[in-house]
Protein backbone atom coordinates (compact mmCIF):
# COMPACT_ATOMS: atom_id res chain seq x y z
CA UNK A 1 0.00 0.00 0.00
CA UNK A 2 1.43 3.80 -0.51
CA UNK A 3 2.67 5.34 1.99
CA UNK A 4 3.12 9.27 2.19
CA UNK A 5 5.53 11.10 3.81
CA UNK A 6 4.51 14.45 5.65
CA UNK A 7 6.45 17.09 7.74
CA UNK A 8 5.39 19.38 10.03
CA UNK A 9 7.96 21.86 11.49
CA UNK A 10 8.25 22.64 15.27
CA UNK A 11 9.48 25.78 14.91
CA UNK A 12 8.71 29.34 12.82
CA UNK A 13 12.45 28.76 11.00
CA UNK A 14 11.70 25.54 9.87
CA UNK A 15 8.18 26.25 8.92
CA UNK A 16 9.71 28.96 6.65
CA UNK A 17 12.68 26.66 5.04
CA UNK A 18 9.94 24.14 4.35
CA UNK A 19 7.67 27.07 2.91
CA UNK A 20 10.86 28.07 0.86
CA UNK A 21 12.20 24.58 -0.41
CA UNK A 22 8.34 23.95 -1.24
CA UNK A 23 8.03 27.18 -3.25
CA UNK A 24 11.19 26.46 -4.76
CA UNK A 25 10.04 23.13 -6.14
CA UNK A 26 7.03 24.44 -7.70
CA UNK A 27 8.77 27.38 -9.54
CA UNK A 28 11.08 24.65 -10.62
CA UNK A 29 8.10 22.25 -11.54
CA UNK A 30 6.59 25.24 -13.86
CA UNK A 31 9.65 26.57 -15.33
CA UNK A 32 8.89 24.75 -18.47
CA UNK A 33 6.60 28.15 -19.33
CA UNK A 34 5.09 25.88 -22.11
CA UNK A 35 1.08 26.97 -21.65
CA UNK A 36 -0.58 29.58 -20.48
CA UNK A 37 -1.47 27.95 -17.04
CA UNK A 38 1.83 27.31 -16.37
CA UNK A 39 3.16 30.62 -16.94
CA UNK A 40 0.65 31.73 -14.65
CA UNK A 41 1.88 29.32 -12.09
CA UNK A 42 5.22 30.14 -12.67
CA UNK A 43 4.71 33.87 -11.56
CA UNK A 44 2.32 32.99 -8.86
CA UNK A 45 4.79 30.96 -7.31
CA UNK A 46 7.80 33.05 -7.75
CA UNK A 47 6.03 35.90 -6.47
CA UNK A 48 5.16 34.36 -3.39
CA UNK A 49 8.74 32.98 -2.88
CA UNK A 50 9.76 36.82 -2.81
CA UNK A 51 7.29 38.09 -0.78
CA UNK A 52 8.07 35.09 1.85
CA UNK A 53 11.54 35.68 1.39
CA UNK A 54 10.61 39.22 2.14
CA UNK A 55 8.04 38.60 5.29
CA UNK A 56 11.10 36.52 7.01
CA UNK A 57 14.64 37.47 6.72
CA UNK A 58 16.10 33.74 6.62
CA UNK A 59 19.81 34.92 6.30
CA UNK A 60 20.86 35.02 9.67
CA UNK A 61 19.18 31.84 11.18
CA UNK A 62 20.94 30.28 7.68
CA UNK A 63 24.28 31.51 8.66
CA UNK A 64 23.86 29.97 11.94
CA UNK A 65 22.45 26.83 10.52
CA UNK A 66 25.15 26.16 8.15
CA UNK A 67 27.90 27.08 11.02
CA UNK A 68 26.08 24.46 13.01
CA UNK A 69 26.71 22.05 10.88
CA UNK A 70 30.04 22.70 10.01
CA UNK A 71 30.79 22.42 13.48
CA UNK A 72 29.33 18.84 13.41
CA UNK A 73 31.06 18.08 10.58
CA UNK A 74 34.35 18.93 12.06
CA UNK A 75 33.53 16.38 14.84
CA UNK A 76 33.18 13.27 12.76
CA UNK A 77 35.80 14.21 11.28
CA UNK A 78 38.06 13.89 14.06
CA UNK A 79 36.17 10.35 14.17
CA UNK A 80 38.65 7.70 13.13
CA UNK A 81 36.26 5.13 11.18
CA UNK A 82 34.44 7.81 9.22
CA UNK A 83 35.35 8.19 5.80
CA UNK A 84 37.10 11.72 4.64
CA UNK A 85 36.14 12.40 0.92
CA UNK A 86 32.38 12.87 1.28
CA UNK A 87 32.80 15.03 4.78
CA UNK A 88 35.48 16.92 3.01
CA UNK A 89 32.98 18.10 0.29
CA UNK A 90 30.33 19.04 2.92
CA UNK A 91 32.95 20.82 4.78
CA UNK A 92 34.08 22.56 1.87
CA UNK A 93 30.28 23.47 0.95
CA UNK A 94 29.87 24.78 4.48
CA UNK A 95 32.92 27.09 4.21
CA UNK A 96 31.55 28.17 0.87
CA UNK A 97 27.94 29.11 1.92
CA UNK A 98 28.83 30.82 5.11
CA UNK A 99 31.08 33.34 2.93
CA UNK A 100 28.29 34.01 0.31
CA UNK A 101 25.58 34.40 3.05
CA UNK A 102 28.06 36.76 5.00
CA UNK A 103 28.76 38.34 1.49
CA UNK A 104 25.08 39.06 0.26
CA UNK A 105 22.32 41.02 1.20
CA UNK A 106 18.92 40.35 1.05
CA UNK A 107 17.90 37.82 -0.92
CA UNK A 108 14.66 39.03 -2.91
CA UNK A 109 16.04 43.20 -3.29
CA UNK A 110 17.08 42.38 -6.87
CA UNK A 111 13.61 41.03 -8.39
CA UNK A 112 11.45 43.18 -6.04
CA UNK A 113 12.89 45.72 -8.20
CA UNK A 114 13.24 43.84 -11.62
CA UNK A 115 10.88 46.78 -13.69
CA UNK A 116 9.07 43.95 -15.48
CA UNK A 117 8.00 41.88 -12.66
CA UNK A 118 7.12 44.50 -10.43
CA UNK A 119 4.12 46.03 -11.73
CA UNK A 120 3.06 41.81 -12.31
CA UNK A 121 4.07 41.11 -8.79
CA UNK A 122 1.07 43.83 -7.51
CA UNK A 123 -1.27 42.20 -9.71
CA UNK A 124 -0.79 38.62 -8.48
CA UNK A 125 -2.21 38.88 -5.26
CA UNK A 126 -5.26 39.84 -6.56
CA UNK A 127 -7.88 36.52 -6.97
CA UNK A 128 -8.26 36.52 -10.19
CA UNK A 129 -6.34 39.51 -11.35
CA UNK A 130 -4.14 38.45 -13.47
CA UNK A 131 -6.61 38.75 -16.75
CA UNK A 132 -4.82 40.07 -19.78
CA UNK A 133 -6.61 43.52 -19.79
CA UNK A 134 -4.97 44.26 -16.57
CA UNK A 135 -1.53 43.01 -17.61
CA UNK A 136 -1.46 43.39 -21.52
CA UNK A 137 2.44 42.82 -21.11
CA UNK A 138 1.78 39.33 -19.81
CA UNK A 139 -0.07 38.05 -23.12
CA UNK A 140 2.56 39.77 -25.10
CA UNK A 141 5.48 38.31 -23.13
CA UNK A 142 3.67 34.97 -23.33
CA UNK A 143 4.06 35.16 -27.16
CA UNK A 144 7.52 35.90 -26.84
CA UNK A 145 9.70 32.85 -28.25
CA UNK A 146 9.69 30.08 -25.30
CA UNK A 147 13.98 30.25 -25.46
CA UNK A 148 13.71 33.81 -24.51
CA UNK A 149 11.11 33.43 -21.64
CA UNK A 150 12.96 30.47 -20.72
CA UNK A 151 15.79 32.50 -20.10
CA UNK A 152 14.68 35.24 -18.67
CA UNK A 153 13.32 32.99 -15.86
CA UNK A 154 15.91 31.48 -15.61
CA UNK A 155 17.93 34.47 -14.91
CA UNK A 156 15.15 35.48 -11.98
CA UNK A 157 15.93 31.97 -10.48
CA UNK A 158 19.60 32.43 -10.44
CA UNK A 159 19.56 35.44 -8.31
CA UNK A 160 17.64 32.97 -6.04
CA UNK A 161 19.58 30.42 -6.34
CA UNK A 162 22.22 30.86 -3.01
CA UNK A 163 19.07 30.78 -0.53
CA UNK A 164 17.97 27.79 -2.51
CA UNK A 165 21.19 25.79 -1.62
CA UNK A 166 21.56 26.98 1.61
CA UNK A 167 18.29 25.86 2.56
CA UNK A 168 18.51 22.69 0.70
CA UNK A 169 21.66 22.16 2.87
CA UNK A 170 20.76 22.49 5.94
CA UNK A 171 17.10 20.46 5.04
CA UNK A 172 19.28 17.76 4.49
CA UNK A 173 21.07 18.05 8.00
CA UNK A 174 17.84 18.62 10.02
CA UNK A 175 16.44 15.50 8.28
CA UNK A 176 19.11 13.48 9.11
CA UNK A 177 19.33 13.75 12.50
CA UNK A 178 16.03 11.58 12.97
CA UNK A 179 15.77 8.23 12.30
CA UNK A 180 11.91 5.92 11.80
CA UNK A 181 10.24 4.74 14.60
CA UNK A 182 7.58 2.37 14.16
CA UNK A 183 4.59 3.59 16.90
CA UNK A 184 1.04 3.53 17.28
CA UNK A 185 -1.46 6.33 17.66
CA UNK A 186 -3.86 4.43 19.69
CA UNK A 187 -7.37 5.94 19.11
CA UNK A 188 -5.82 8.32 16.31
CA UNK A 189 -3.93 10.23 18.77
CA UNK A 190 -0.54 10.46 20.02
CA UNK A 191 1.75 12.75 21.80
CA UNK A 192 5.15 12.96 23.53
CA UNK A 193 7.28 15.57 24.25
CA UNK A 194 9.64 17.50 21.74
CA UNK A 195 13.02 17.78 23.55
CA UNK A 196 13.96 20.32 21.62
CA UNK A 197 13.25 18.90 18.24
CA UNK A 198 12.41 21.36 15.15
CA UNK A 199 10.86 19.12 12.47
CA UNK A 200 8.73 15.55 12.67
CA UNK A 201 8.78 13.38 10.02
CA UNK A 202 5.33 10.94 9.54
CA UNK A 203 5.29 7.93 7.26
CA UNK A 204 1.54 6.61 7.18
CA UNK A 205 -0.51 4.07 5.28
CA UNK A 206 -3.44 4.88 3.09
CA UNK A 207 -4.49 1.72 4.01
CA UNK A 208 -6.07 3.71 7.18
CA UNK A 209 -8.22 6.12 5.02
CA UNK A 210 -6.75 8.90 7.51
CA UNK A 211 -3.98 11.49 7.75
CA UNK A 212 -2.23 12.75 10.44
CA UNK A 213 -2.93 16.89 12.02
CA UNK A 214 -0.07 17.68 14.57
CA UNK A 215 -0.13 20.82 17.17
CA UNK A 216 3.40 21.43 19.22
CA UNK A 217 5.55 23.63 20.49
CA UNK A 218 9.38 23.23 21.64
CA UNK A 219 8.20 20.76 24.49
CA UNK A 220 5.06 18.89 23.63
CA UNK A 221 3.97 17.48 20.24
CA UNK A 222 0.27 15.64 19.75
CA UNK A 223 -0.67 13.52 16.34
CA UNK A 224 -4.28 13.04 15.96
CA UNK A 225 -5.05 11.14 12.81
CA UNK A 226 -8.53 12.83 10.45
CA UNK A 227 -10.43 11.03 7.65
CA UNK A 228 -12.36 13.76 5.21
CA UNK A 229 -16.25 12.93 5.32
CA UNK A 230 -18.52 14.36 2.92
CA UNK A 231 -20.88 15.92 4.54
CA UNK A 232 -18.76 16.99 7.55
CA UNK A 233 -15.09 18.23 6.23
CA UNK A 234 -12.94 16.27 8.32
CA UNK A 235 -13.55 14.49 11.39
CA UNK A 236 -11.39 12.41 14.36
CA UNK A 237 -10.73 8.74 13.60
CA UNK A 238 -10.81 6.32 16.50
CA UNK A 239 -8.70 3.37 15.25
CA UNK A 240 -5.50 2.39 16.57
CA UNK A 241 -3.27 3.61 13.58
CA UNK A 242 0.54 2.54 13.09
CA UNK A 243 2.53 4.69 11.45
CA UNK A 244 6.98 5.37 11.70
CA UNK A 245 7.85 8.68 13.56
CA UNK A 246 11.14 10.48 13.20
CA UNK A 247 12.26 13.53 15.60
CA UNK A 248 14.73 15.93 13.82
CA UNK B 1 3.57 37.22 -38.52
CA UNK B 2 1.63 35.66 -35.53
CA UNK B 3 -0.75 38.62 -34.33
CA UNK B 4 -2.66 38.84 -30.96
CA UNK B 5 -6.36 39.48 -29.75
CA UNK B 6 -6.36 41.66 -27.16
CA UNK B 7 -9.83 42.86 -25.54
CA UNK B 8 -10.40 45.50 -23.20
CA UNK B 9 -13.55 45.99 -21.50
CA UNK B 10 -15.01 49.28 -21.42
CA UNK B 11 -17.19 49.20 -17.93
CA UNK B 12 -16.96 46.90 -14.82
CA UNK B 13 -20.03 44.78 -15.64
CA UNK B 14 -17.60 43.38 -18.75
CA UNK B 15 -14.71 43.38 -17.26
CA UNK B 16 -15.98 41.13 -14.30
CA UNK B 17 -17.64 38.96 -17.42
CA UNK B 18 -13.80 38.55 -19.34
CA UNK B 19 -12.57 38.26 -15.28
CA UNK B 20 -14.89 35.32 -15.50
CA UNK B 21 -14.47 33.64 -18.57
CA UNK B 22 -10.29 33.70 -18.12
CA UNK B 23 -10.77 31.69 -14.67
CA UNK B 24 -13.25 29.26 -16.46
CA UNK B 25 -10.75 28.62 -18.99
CA UNK B 26 -7.65 28.34 -16.54
CA UNK B 27 -9.80 26.18 -14.25
CA UNK B 28 -10.83 23.90 -16.88
CA UNK B 29 -7.26 23.57 -18.59
CA UNK B 30 -5.92 22.34 -15.04
CA UNK B 31 -8.52 20.03 -14.33
CA UNK B 32 -6.44 17.09 -15.53
CA UNK B 33 -5.32 17.26 -11.72
CA UNK B 34 -2.55 14.99 -13.02
CA UNK B 35 0.53 16.56 -11.22
CA UNK B 36 0.41 18.40 -7.90
CA UNK B 37 1.18 21.99 -9.55
CA UNK B 38 -1.94 20.91 -11.58
CA UNK B 39 -3.88 20.53 -8.46
CA UNK B 40 -2.23 23.85 -6.61
CA UNK B 41 -3.44 25.55 -9.86
CA UNK B 42 -6.93 24.32 -10.49
CA UNK B 43 -7.24 25.11 -6.65
CA UNK B 44 -5.79 28.77 -6.54
CA UNK B 45 -8.19 29.14 -10.10
CA UNK B 46 -11.29 27.88 -8.66
CA UNK B 47 -10.86 30.09 -4.91
CA UNK B 48 -10.06 33.28 -7.59
CA UNK B 49 -13.35 32.04 -9.41
CA UNK B 50 -15.44 31.60 -6.11
CA UNK B 51 -14.29 35.35 -5.02
CA UNK B 52 -14.67 36.93 -7.95
CA UNK B 53 -18.31 35.62 -8.16
CA UNK B 54 -18.58 36.52 -4.41
CA UNK B 55 -17.65 40.52 -4.78
CA UNK B 56 -19.65 40.66 -7.91
CA UNK B 57 -23.36 39.91 -7.84
CA UNK B 58 -23.09 39.49 -11.69
CA UNK B 59 -26.90 37.65 -11.51
CA UNK B 60 -28.83 41.11 -12.34
CA UNK B 61 -26.38 41.87 -15.10
CA UNK B 62 -26.61 38.81 -16.80
CA UNK B 63 -30.18 38.48 -16.52
CA UNK B 64 -30.52 42.13 -17.86
CA UNK B 65 -28.37 41.37 -21.16
CA UNK B 66 -29.85 37.70 -21.94
CA UNK B 67 -33.21 39.82 -22.12
CA UNK B 68 -31.51 42.13 -24.13
CA UNK B 69 -29.97 39.37 -26.57
CA UNK B 70 -33.88 37.84 -27.20
CA UNK B 71 -35.30 41.12 -27.97
CA UNK B 72 -32.16 41.34 -30.76
CA UNK B 73 -33.28 38.00 -31.99
CA UNK B 74 -36.92 38.68 -32.17
CA UNK B 75 -36.10 41.67 -33.68
CA UNK B 76 -33.94 39.27 -36.08
CA UNK B 77 -36.46 36.85 -36.79
CA UNK B 78 -38.81 39.23 -38.12
CA UNK B 79 -36.60 39.82 -41.04
CA UNK B 80 -37.60 37.89 -44.31
CA UNK B 81 -34.21 36.97 -45.21
CA UNK B 82 -32.76 35.55 -42.00
CA UNK B 83 -32.44 31.76 -41.48
CA UNK B 84 -34.90 30.81 -38.70
CA UNK B 85 -33.46 27.11 -37.56
CA UNK B 86 -29.83 29.02 -36.06
CA UNK B 87 -31.94 31.71 -34.75
CA UNK B 88 -34.62 29.74 -33.09
CA UNK B 89 -31.92 27.67 -30.97
CA UNK B 90 -30.88 30.91 -30.07
CA UNK B 91 -34.07 31.93 -29.05
CA UNK B 92 -34.93 28.63 -26.92
CA UNK B 93 -31.34 29.29 -25.01
CA UNK B 94 -31.79 32.52 -24.05
CA UNK B 95 -35.34 31.50 -22.71
CA UNK B 96 -33.80 29.04 -20.34
CA UNK B 97 -30.95 30.49 -19.46
CA UNK B 98 -33.48 33.50 -18.17
CA UNK B 99 -35.73 31.40 -16.64
CA UNK B 100 -32.24 29.39 -14.69
CA UNK B 101 -30.99 32.58 -13.88
CA UNK B 102 -34.33 34.11 -12.34
CA UNK B 103 -34.88 30.96 -9.89
CA UNK B 104 -31.04 30.35 -8.95
CA UNK B 105 -29.67 31.75 -6.07
CA UNK B 106 -26.41 33.57 -6.01
CA UNK B 107 -23.60 31.61 -8.12
CA UNK B 108 -20.99 30.46 -5.82
CA UNK B 109 -22.59 29.98 -2.01
CA UNK B 110 -22.40 26.31 -1.71
CA UNK B 111 -19.02 25.67 -2.81
CA UNK B 112 -18.19 28.75 -0.31
CA UNK B 113 -20.05 26.86 2.43
CA UNK B 114 -18.66 22.99 1.27
CA UNK B 115 -16.78 20.92 4.35
CA UNK B 116 -13.75 20.41 2.13
CA UNK B 117 -13.31 23.67 0.14
CA UNK B 118 -14.04 26.39 2.93
CA UNK B 119 -10.69 25.65 5.34
CA UNK B 120 -8.10 25.17 2.22
CA UNK B 121 -10.14 28.81 0.24
CA UNK B 122 -8.80 30.58 3.48
CA UNK B 123 -5.25 29.80 3.08
CA UNK B 124 -5.08 29.50 -0.94
CA UNK B 125 -4.60 33.29 -0.88
CA UNK B 126 -1.78 33.94 1.91
CA UNK B 127 1.45 33.71 -0.66
CA UNK B 128 3.26 30.29 -0.18
CA UNK B 129 0.45 29.21 2.33
CA UNK B 130 -0.34 26.00 0.98
CA UNK B 131 2.25 23.65 1.92
CA UNK B 132 1.37 20.33 3.55
CA UNK B 133 2.07 21.32 6.34
CA UNK B 134 -0.45 24.01 6.22
CA UNK B 135 -2.80 21.75 4.61
CA UNK B 136 -2.10 17.87 5.75
CA UNK B 137 -5.69 17.55 4.10
CA UNK B 138 -4.19 18.51 1.08
CA UNK B 139 -1.25 16.10 0.69
CA UNK B 140 -3.58 13.08 1.29
CA UNK B 141 -6.29 14.50 -1.57
CA UNK B 142 -3.19 14.36 -3.96
CA UNK B 143 -2.50 10.53 -2.93
CA UNK B 144 -5.95 9.70 -3.74
CA UNK B 145 -7.22 7.96 -6.72
CA UNK B 146 -7.03 10.33 -10.37
CA UNK B 147 -10.84 9.22 -11.54
CA UNK B 148 -11.81 10.11 -7.63
CA UNK B 149 -10.25 13.52 -7.38
CA UNK B 150 -11.68 14.54 -11.05
CA UNK B 151 -14.98 13.55 -10.45
CA UNK B 152 -15.16 15.49 -7.41
CA UNK B 153 -13.63 18.32 -9.37
CA UNK B 154 -16.28 17.88 -11.81
CA UNK B 155 -19.58 18.06 -8.97
CA UNK B 156 -17.42 21.20 -8.25
CA UNK B 157 -17.53 23.20 -11.55
CA UNK B 158 -21.06 21.64 -11.99
CA UNK B 159 -22.13 23.76 -9.93
CA UNK B 160 -21.08 27.04 -11.60
CA UNK B 161 -22.05 25.75 -14.98
CA UNK B 162 -25.62 27.94 -15.01
CA UNK B 163 -22.76 31.07 -14.95
CA UNK B 164 -20.26 30.14 -17.42
CA UNK B 165 -23.10 29.34 -19.81
CA UNK B 166 -24.95 32.07 -19.73
CA UNK B 167 -21.42 34.33 -19.51
CA UNK B 168 -20.46 32.49 -22.38
CA UNK B 169 -23.77 33.23 -24.47
CA UNK B 170 -23.67 36.95 -23.32
CA UNK B 171 -20.50 37.57 -24.31
CA UNK B 172 -20.79 35.95 -27.51
CA UNK B 173 -23.45 38.73 -28.80
CA UNK B 174 -21.33 41.53 -27.36
CA UNK B 175 -18.29 40.61 -29.20
CA UNK B 176 -20.27 40.00 -32.44
CA UNK B 177 -21.38 43.50 -32.49
CA UNK B 178 -18.26 44.92 -33.61
CA UNK B 179 -16.64 44.27 -37.17
CA UNK B 180 -12.57 44.78 -37.11
CA UNK B 181 -11.99 48.09 -39.33
CA UNK B 182 -7.86 48.66 -40.01
CA UNK B 183 -6.19 51.59 -38.35
CA UNK B 184 -3.01 52.99 -38.10
CA UNK B 185 -1.68 54.70 -34.34
CA UNK B 186 0.82 57.16 -34.69
CA UNK B 187 3.44 57.76 -33.13
CA UNK B 188 2.19 54.42 -30.97
CA UNK B 189 -1.52 56.74 -30.61
CA UNK B 190 -4.89 56.53 -31.40
CA UNK B 191 -7.81 57.74 -29.73
CA UNK B 192 -11.56 58.12 -30.13
CA UNK B 193 -14.99 58.20 -28.78
CA UNK B 194 -16.62 55.39 -27.46
CA UNK B 195 -20.27 56.17 -28.12
CA UNK B 196 -21.50 53.39 -25.41
CA UNK B 197 -19.48 50.77 -26.49
CA UNK B 198 -19.03 47.87 -23.81
CA UNK B 199 -15.69 45.96 -25.37
CA UNK B 200 -12.86 47.01 -27.61
CA UNK B 201 -10.98 44.42 -29.45
CA UNK B 202 -7.47 44.91 -30.73
CA UNK B 203 -5.90 42.74 -33.53
CA UNK B 204 -1.89 43.72 -33.43
CA UNK B 205 1.12 42.01 -35.34
CA UNK B 206 4.21 40.78 -33.51
CA UNK B 207 6.43 42.16 -35.78
CA UNK B 208 6.15 45.74 -34.26
CA UNK B 209 7.57 44.16 -30.80
CA UNK B 210 5.08 46.51 -29.59
CA UNK B 211 1.69 45.64 -27.45
CA UNK B 212 -1.20 47.86 -26.55
CA UNK B 213 -2.27 49.65 -23.02
CA UNK B 214 -5.80 51.21 -23.30
CA UNK B 215 -7.66 53.77 -21.00
CA UNK B 216 -10.74 54.30 -21.32
CA UNK B 217 -14.44 55.23 -20.48
CA UNK B 218 -17.79 55.26 -21.70
CA UNK B 219 -16.92 58.46 -23.29
CA UNK B 220 -13.89 58.26 -24.89
CA UNK B 221 -10.94 55.73 -25.22
CA UNK B 222 -6.49 55.97 -26.20
CA UNK B 223 -4.83 53.47 -27.20
CA UNK B 224 -1.14 53.86 -26.51
CA UNK B 225 1.07 51.00 -28.21
CA UNK B 226 4.30 50.58 -25.39
CA UNK B 227 7.44 48.50 -25.90
CA UNK B 228 8.90 45.95 -23.06
CA UNK B 229 12.49 47.44 -22.31
CA UNK B 230 15.09 45.18 -20.07
CA UNK B 231 16.40 48.41 -18.16
CA UNK B 232 13.42 50.53 -17.94
CA UNK B 233 10.48 48.02 -17.84
CA UNK B 234 7.77 49.72 -20.24
CA UNK B 235 8.27 52.49 -22.58
CA UNK B 236 6.08 54.15 -24.85
CA UNK B 237 6.73 53.69 -28.90
CA UNK B 238 6.96 56.44 -31.28
CA UNK B 239 6.48 54.28 -34.92
CA UNK B 240 3.18 54.22 -36.72
CA UNK B 241 1.41 51.19 -35.91
CA UNK B 242 -1.27 49.39 -38.07
CA UNK B 243 -3.82 47.16 -36.02
CA UNK B 244 -6.91 46.14 -36.46
CA UNK B 245 -9.93 47.52 -34.47
CA UNK B 246 -13.34 46.42 -33.34
CA UNK B 247 -15.81 48.29 -30.80
CA UNK B 248 -18.07 46.23 -29.42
Amino acid sequence: MTSILYEHPLNEKVRTYLRVEYLFQQVTKLLPLETEWQQQGFFTSLFSLIEVLERNDVRPDLIKDVERCESALVNWSRHPSISDDMLQTMLQKAVRLQSDLLRCSKFATSLKEDKFLAPLRQRFFIPGGTCYFDLPQLQYWFSQPLVQRKKAAQDWLEQLALVETAIAYVLTFIRERGQFQPLIAENGFFQSNTEQFELLRIEYSMEYQSYPTISGNRYRYAIRFMQLCDSLGRTTIDKAIPFKLACC
